[in-house]
């Protein structure tokens, strides 16, 4: 179901302070994440932390309409330009199933963000954001960023076909993109 | 066919100095308009200048894949907050023989701008920008923002099931959006 993205940007500037442009537009867009940091950053990279099928548990199952332990490629990548600043981090949620196996080799290769991806193949979808907010971050996310700073949160599916084709969760400082 | 909007993007900035994240963002995005000026600026109304049938021209009919000659709606809208600053110029034109009749509708009934139609009714769609470039404002841009900023403008396809459903093209002052 889609969220009133105005609305809870809103919220979220109540408690952590005004959102930059940059940042307002990262967590409510409907478009490719990779297209703009683009053409913030320069060209955008995605290094693969963790990339392996599981098998979906309820929650997952549910957020997917799929059946619980049906197979779902889980991927955990950073974006960054040029392999340095790291800017996003995202995990991703496909169950394997639907992919046709062009669209699947590529998805398994890694290391090519799914914008570039969704654009190679021409896929028409759309995207429907399900979450915005703000976290403190984990050990893992302090490292990765190099940072104590809040971090701020997003969920949305892209759906394609009427049915969930990916399930995304990025998350980045909100000591990044101020400018 | 899409153009590298980050090629076109520096390229624009070394003619025209420095662009806003906000007016990079605006220029290249393949996501909602609508849905990045909701959060800029908050709820955005558009005001339509000019709707009507036209026959389409031969450039027009090339562009949109249809045969010169075929019909075609042609709206021109201002995009604004509370109809008051005006924010973006838009117009697009759309082969009204591929429209079912409730999408019809909705276009022709006005004022209700086409990202929002579209997530009414769940579109499925790719965006494909096809210029990206900066251009001095003729009387009327002049007079609807009040200045005389060189202007700037890019054209993209909403794709629908492999045919152009709408081509777009969008103007603001190089003079909004800068912070």
């Amino acid at each position: 179901m889609n969220i009133n993205v105005m609305d809870e940007i809103k919220e979220l500037e109540k408690s952590l302070g005004n959102l930059s442009s940059a940042q307002k537009i990262l967590l409510a867009t409907d478009g490719s994440v990779t297209t703009i940091l683009d053409v913030l950053k320069g060209h955008i990279n995605v290094k693969t932390l963790v990339q392996e099928f599981r098998g979906a548990e309820d929650v997952q199952a549910q957020e997917l309409g799929i059946d619980k332990g049906d197979t779902v490629n889980y991927r955990a990548v950073v974006m960054s330009h040029d392999s340095k600043e790291p800017l996003i981090h995202a995990i991703s949620l496909t169950p394997v199933d639907k992919l046709t196996n062009n669209f699947k080799e590529d998805l398994l290769k890694a290391d090519i963000p799914i914008g570039r991806i969704l654009k190679k193949y021409n896929i028409e979808s759309r995207r429907e954001v399900t979450h915005i907010g703000a976290e403190k971050p984990d050990d893992e996310l302090k490292d990765i960023f190099n940072t104590d700073s809040i971090m701020l949160t997003r969920s949305y599916n892209i759906i394609y076909k009427d049915a969930v084709l990916i399930r995304i969760k990025e998350t980045f400082p909100y000591s990044l993109f101020r400018e």
